[in-house]
């Protein structure tokens, strides 16, 4: 049975940015980034209330399409509890279309939202397990998802066994000498477009290739960051996506020539170098800037948090 | 210019059996295990003198053909010696044609008993980067041979840019809760028959599950060992090789079933459990036993060992 939660609960939830596939690893490993979006939420009485600030602000629908609401309104419904009305509050600082998980930041902080508005009802919290299958289900990246729930690095998994597909995460902790620098371009792409340039088929040598640097992909960013130049090469999506994204590819080019391991950030256009230097060489700086990439070192992201208390704390 | 080996050099070489692929690993991880060959060679005036006693001795050819002769002919051409003649003797225990990596084993050790004669010679010996790029080359299993050179887990990969390829591996450490159970048939197989069963071909989204499969298993055999089930499931080998051998695909199955993390050695017909449990379920035991499985205990076997003296110091 549906339980209706009060007017006048509020949560507040901030959630980071993400990098998904990280060259071998696709649609399995996941880096969360220092790039945050919030979500202040209040019931109320009826209706609903969007809006938003900063990046998509002006681009982002302000109704029930809207997809933190969305998310929101399958967070309350997996947690048996439904709100008379809702007012949406999001401060956006991962910017959309560029393969910074700003999806999936939305739908993960959207069902945060809900752990924090049924904490006050009395209700147990979704778990992290629980948030990234729903997250994956909702939006389909789970590594991705599972970044922005867990914050760090991540490897994901997705079991098809059953009529749903079960998705799950470990997290897998970063060397601290690895530098990130996500490369992010005024342009923007879609995961949606930029995923049918990829081959159904693929050889079996090139399935070997990239499940050996998957596997020393976690040893390089955990233990061996010598050998991440090695463990990011791919050959099952950053070379198909190339030509839809030529100036990210010749900035990876440029970066990697220079002995900087980089790859796309999920399908792109954003890039992400992962350096053991403090700094990326000038040649890469000035090409960033010639080609309206704004590059900027970050640290690795945290995981979701919600905090949740009456309107008249805030 | 090659310089000649004086007579009455000695060597003696111990080197460990190895699981290949471990399931998603495919062609790149490894685990060496406790099982070894001997070999023992000395520098004799003139011709080949070779004997083997245990595994294989009375299949392996006994002349310049020997696996164990070629190797070290060719490791005394890299480090640019020859020898008058050799004496050769093997004690192995490795079986053959099982999947526990006798090959590679062979190779590495025939090359590390050059190490352990040029040593006497003033000569530099081969690094464990060069036996890896050398048994690799000869043998084309990198996952056996770094797990022979290196000992312990390692994931293996294979370099394509230049001319000839070039073999790495790093190691990582196993977790100390595994435990691995090797089940041995009698029945043979032969790396070179099973490989031609695995299609040219596979799907992207094949692709996509053994990568994140074999990310997931570093993570599990080094800290996660409760993810081995998950981290131990592969589509691109086992399915294909299992009406090929259909008892140990029959035996994968009852020790997975039973919740025990169970892959194909290699190519197989050999088989290996890795289990938190210390002992295997009574099923899987009686299913050995009936099928001629030989299930022991191994602990992760040591990398490859080389000692060196005068024939008068055995």
């Amino acid at each position: 049975m549906t339980r209706n939660l009060p007017a006048g609960l509020t949560a507040t939830v901030v959630v980071a940015a993400s990098s998904a596939n990280l060259g071998p690893g696709f649609d399995s490993l996941g880096l969360a980034l220092s790039l945050y979006d919030e979500i202040v939420v209040e019931t109320i009485e009826s209706g609903l209330v969007v809006d938003v600030e900063g990046e998509g602000a002006a681009q982002v629908p302000l109704d029930s399409t809207h997809l933190v609401v969305r998310a929101i309104e399958h967070g309350l419904q997996s947690a048996g509890v439904q709100a008379p009305g809702l007012k949406v509050h999001c401060r956006n600082d991962i910017p959309h279309s560029r393969g910074l998980g700003s999806s999936a930041a939305a739908v993960v902080g959207g069902l945060a939202v809900v752990n924090g508005l049924v904490a006050q009802a009395g209700s147990e919290p979704l778990t992290t397990a629980e948030l990234i299958q729903l997250a994956s289900e909702f939006e389909g990246h789970p590594d991705n998802a599972s970044a922005a729930v867990l914050g760090g690095a991540v490897v994901s998994w997705t079991e098809h066994e059953g009529v749903l597909p079960r998705y799950a995460a470990v997290p897998v902790q970063l060397h601290p000498d690895i530098h990130l620098f996500p490369g992010i371009p005024e342009e923007r792409s879609s995961t949606a477009e930029t995923r049918v340039l990829l081959p159904d088929q693929v050889s079996h040598t090139d399935a070997r290739f990239n499940l050996s640097r998957a596997a020393l992909l976690v040893v390089a960013l955990t233990q061996r960051p010598d050998l991440l130049m090695e463990a990011t090469e791919d050959v099952l999506h950053q070379p198909q996506r190339a030509a839809a994204m030529p100036r990210s590819a010749e900035y990876l080019q440029i970066l990697r020539r220079c002995g900087v391991p980089a790859v796309l950030s999920g399908a792109g256009p954003a890039v992400i170098a992962m350096s053991t230097q403090s700094e990326l060489p000038a040649e890469a700086v000035e090409f960033g800037i010639a080609n309206g990439f704004t590059v900027k070192e970050m640290k690795v992201g945290e995981g979701v948090r919600w905090t949740s208390g009456v309107a008249a704390a805030r």
